[in-house]
């Protein structure tokens, strides 16, 4: 299992880690596989998107905290709006491995999404070989 | 690993897509494992959810662009909205393999999430056994 | 595979079953492995959150429920919202294991979401040890 440390720069943003993604699975070998990414975290989250036009993470950030509703959160922190955001958009994902590399598709990154920064961060990365 | 070619019909709709997970399954022959079901898009996603009354899936397509919000999107293709839904509904689930068969609950389904069709849609599917 | 049974006892609750889980998969004995924890329901999910000040999840889904739209729903069960917090918060995680336990974050815990209660539920948790 490699354990990546990601500084997030705001308090919210979707912040690109494919490359240390992509890296922890060619450092680790497997041809034929999974890997499974995970963040042990409550108001972050790992989500997949948009690569390519940085606009798309804006949008994204902007509408999730447009969509926290106005309830009275009774939360003493005050952070009640990251834990809603880190639960719906999930702790993890399941990415297979294929000739040595991740599988993703022409247009998909791999975000850590941060409601609660700007903080340091952990992302868990464990990649499986298929058995033989 | 399988690919499905997967042809959406409209804008936005839940395509059920369990008979051709279930057979990807039962194609490869795995007895007792885990099945990894990918969608390599950004603006469309998977989900599982009700497979008896259809209109649950219609429901929950226009509950979930219902829940858009009124934001600025600076994006300009335009689909923010997609590439939102996408990101919340994920694009990728674990599923169960017991006695050669995908356990799936009573009403569970298996669900390609079309947000920005119609389209030619890609689902990876990757049975793994468990170890010996 | 386990099958655990969870007894809700509200219409919508996040309910603790993180010492179940952890009980799960130190019954199997795997040392170094994932843990693949799954919800055979469509109006239930599984989550992620904050397992220390109780409010959080009072919080979370009074948050949930008030972020259903107002639209015309017109599955005749009348559950179609608990549906589209199933959907959206999902249906599993895959978790991993290390040294025999579970990897959490410390104040990461293991949430059945309840959206149609009270019920019995069932989640079944799949340990797989790393193969050799």
């Amino acid at each position: 299992m490699v354990e990546l440390e990601i500084r997030t720069q705001s308090h919210s943003e979707l912040r690109d880690i494919t490359s240390q993604v992509r890296q922890a699975v060619s450092d680790q070998g497997v041809a034929e596989g999974v890997c499974h990414v995970f963040v042990p975290h409550t108001t972050a989250g790992l989500t997949l998107n948009e690569n390519w036009d940085p606009d798309v993470r804006g949008d994204l950030v902007r509408a999730l905290q447009a969509m926290v509703p106005d309830v009275h959160f009774r939360h003493g922190e005050g952070n009640s709006p990251a834990h809603l955001l880190a639960g719906l958009v999930g702790a993890g994902q399941t990415l297979l491995v294929r000739g040595g590399k991740l599988v993703l598709g022409r247009w998909q990154g791999v975000y850590l999404a941060e409601f609660d920064g700007p903080r340091m961060r952990r992302v868990l990365v464990k990649v499986i070989a298929d058995p033989q």
